[in-house]
């Protein structure tokens, strides 16, 4: 006898159904052309199902990007703090790509123009990846490959600094080369005593 | 006998009111609240006088910040040129101060979400301000501050780069004390051979 339908998994797989619609959306027609109907109809579901969940289209996206980035953008540690911050940037740098369509920039442009979206952007995905940085920059420390009176507000300014200057003004986002080298003057900036 | 009255001086007081004006009520509304109507009013113009000279509330914005960028962003040559980034990131700093309000931080997140604004921002504004850049680090490498084989587009990354990290993440400007710390990071990473 088959088991009986489990409402919880069913739920689940409407969730991520949702979240998934959300993303392919975004990238496919730009966040001011998304609409909750347009994600219910590629998730397959009512939208009566989505505003049971969520209030707007930018929460749906909120937590689809969190989602992404919580699974995607996460600080690997062999050892080898240069080449861990070089995986890692790459990956948030592919978030971002290409700039145009991607449901991430669209979310962290969005919040510049609203400060309580940014408030909740901050809580759900910058905090907890600025913690992960943090942590694997301490381990960094403790394996002696960075000083320990390096300030953790200044190496997150100085790692992700030129990914943002060129993600804000479309400057074009810098490419694996471009931020290894990058990162190796940062790397330089943090051995040295200033 | 008074001279006469004179339509190009006229006409030039008029454009300066209009770019006041927009400056001032973005400002005041912040930049999706601001009307050309409300421009007019407040410059003491028609909104005829406004549409003969620029087709949208965002070109009027982006010629009254290409205006003030220009007057007020500019790079000093004292000879130092560690103190020289410190005078001109906090002029830069202050153009996007408070983020909430700012008319310069209004135009970038636009320009994130609009590629044909970014494009024209780009042109007008970051293209000459990147040129002021790379010919005082040019004069910096002259007078062997800096080495010669420095990248200015890697030098310019560097500098920029906390202070749109926090920009574009709403992490908080940096204030001049931080903006300092930061610098002499950047200054020790060109200065180490990579």
């Amino acid at each position: 006898m088959a088991a009986p339908p489990d409402p919880q998994r069913r739920s689940e797989r409407a969730r991520l159904a949702i979240l998934d619609a959300a993303l392919s959306l975004c990238r496919e027609t730009g966040f001011a052309a998304l609409t909750i109907e347009g994600i219910a109809e590629r998730a397959g579901v009512s939208k009566k199902t989505i505003y049971r969940w969520w209030p707007s289209k930018g929460a749906v996206l909120l937590d689809a990007v969190s989602d992404l980035a919580g699974r995607t953008a996460l600080f690997p540690d062999t050892g080898d703090f240069e080449r861990d911050m070089n995986t890692q940037l790459n990956v948030v740098v592919g978030l971002y790509s290409p700039q145009d369509t991607s449901p991430v920039a669209a979310l962290v442009a969005e919040g510049q123009l609203d400060a309580a979206l940014a408030a909740t952007i901050r809580a759900q995905v910058i905090a907890p990846s600025i913690a992960g940085f943090e942590q694997r920059l301490a381990s960094a420390q403790e394996a002696g490959e960075i000083p320990r009176e390096v300030d953790p507000s200044v190496a997150v300014d100085l790692f992700y600094g030129p990914l943002y200057h060129r993600l804000a003004l479309r400057l074009g986002l810098p490419d694996a080369d471009e931020t290894r080298v990058r990162i190796a003057h940062v790397m330089a900036a943090l051995r040295a005593t200033v």
